[in-house]
């Protein structure tokens, strides 16, 4: 499996925004076990996304999907800044809902 | 919701036995959606845990179960250094597995 972790800074106050962009784009990404969105707890700009797909090949593919494009589009201007802090190979322990 | 991104650093060579005690000390916790452990793809010695729970309550509570406290105690000789790197508040937008 190929994971990400992702850090962005969103422009100051558009992160509520940018979120809802990131998770209405995620809906329908094949291979992808897991997408998640989260607000950093202390600074008020700063997006965690943290991603699980079967494979880095679906990842790429994903990059490629209307969905995506349009979200990734819609929230380049509220993107401050962009750091993939890690690459990983996830050994998935649990998830449910 | 109440989410980590934490960061471990092995002992040397002993990434995927510490990697083993975690999945296994994961298996019922109760109010955790999400609990992933990954090698970083890099550094050989680097383990990322991201894990989302429905409340801080829920994932303190986690460390007074009996197979949680057994794996700590397992896992503890094969860590040479751990940092939590964000607190966060997940918006979950889709995980399936």
């Amino acid at each position: 499996m190929y994971g990400l972790i992702g850090k962005i800074t969103a422009t100051s106050g558009q992160r509520d925004a940018l979120i809802a962009i990131l998770v209405a784009g995620s809906d329908a990404l094949p291979g992808c076990y897991s997408y998640i969105v989260a607000a950093d707890a202390v600074d008020q700009d700063i997006i965690w996304v943290t991603e699980v797909w079967d494979s880095e090949t679906s990842h790429k593919a994903s990059l490629l999907i209307a969905s995506v494009k349009q979200a990734i589009m819609k929230g380049r201007p509220l993107i401050a800044g962009m750091e993939r802090v890690a690459t990983t190979a996830p050994l998935i322990s649990h998830t449910k809902y």
